[in-house]
């Protein structure tokens, strides 16, 4: 049991944390996503498959490149934010399983089908996105997650030389700046989608 | 963007947080449960789908119903946990878009086939699944994910009368005895799955 958040803890990673739409100057290093990744990784993952497989854009040219491939609202979005991260599942995740989970040298064996593989890569890339979106903004940084883009084209680009990787979902980070927040979208009462038993 | 969490914030959400395998006796309550979902339904959502449905258990006869259906290793943890959580996801969720995402009437056509509602549920439910895991954290729980359970079996005992919903994955909750944390499986190095462009 670790110590619990304080409320500003609380507020950063869930509570008053928004998607960004817009970003003030601030760069964003390869120093920062290395640290962003040194949180992602330790996230709980099914038999620890870590499938997730990320592409981080810094450059203009890749970020114009993931522009081209994305819905029109979201395409301006990612030219103008400081950084982009392309979020992959690696369809042959389980072929890392012998070293990644060690003590069972059967488990690459475990997911016999593509079928239940891409529900595994899917279920634990997405995971892992969740966890990237939290270790971002508990880094001080802010997230816009977007799924509007194509799929092929986005896999083609970035996965070209990984056949076994499809894209899941992408984002851009950075410091937001405060003018593009949208307001709040309405959330569940607790009654609406949860059961006590 | 947030205050960025301290180290003992990191340490509680990311770098000493661990699965947990059994746990003290300390008790979980609906209160605590309402704390963390009100934790839970403020991560991002594509298109604010919320698509997660939550079944929690409190009562040993619905812990008991659980572990039947789970694999070996996973039913004596269920049984002995003082909470556990079934983690659905509602292949209907875009019904729910026109309050929402009301700033979009149409937001509920964007999902015409079950093939695309299936991908989409599955991707925003185990973002909202990876958020159960981290606000129980940051409140101070430990958490013991599972995905070898029989999903048929846990829908018609737990989703009968909702069947539009199919289980995502499950986990257990509380209180970590320290004798049940297996020791940390192997982490990949930044650039086994990361490519910075």
């Amino acid at each position: 049991m670790g110590k619990p958040l304080d409320a500003d803890g609380l507020d950063t990673i869930f509570r008053t944390a928004r998607s960004a739409n817009g970003y003030n100057g601030d760069p964003v290093s390869e120093v920062d996503i290395r640290a962003i990744y040194d949180l992602v990784k330790m996230g709980p993952t099914s038999a620890n498959q870590q499938a997730a497989r990320f592409v981080w854009l810094l450059s203009q040219e890749q970020k114009d490149a993931l522009a081209d491939y994305s819905s029109g609202t979201n395409a301006a979005k990612i030219r103008t934010a400081p950084a982009a991260v392309v979020i992959g599942m690696d369809l042959a995740f389980n072929e890392q399983l012998p070293w990644l989970f060690p003590h069972a040298p059967d488990a690459k064996n475990w997911f016999p089908t593509e079928e239940v593989r891409r529900t595994h890569a899917m279920r634990n890339s997405s995971l892992q996105g969740a966890y990237f979106i939290i270790a971002a903004r508990a880094l001080g940084f802010d997230v816009g997650p977007m799924s509007g883009f194509d799929h092929d084209k986005v896999d083609a680009h970035f996965f070209a030389d990984q056949p076994t990787v499809k894209t899941n979902f992408i984002a851009t980070f950075g410091h937001a700046d405060p003018a593009t927040i949208h307001d709040r979208l309405p959330r569940p009462e607790f009654d609406q989608f949860n059961r006590v038993r």
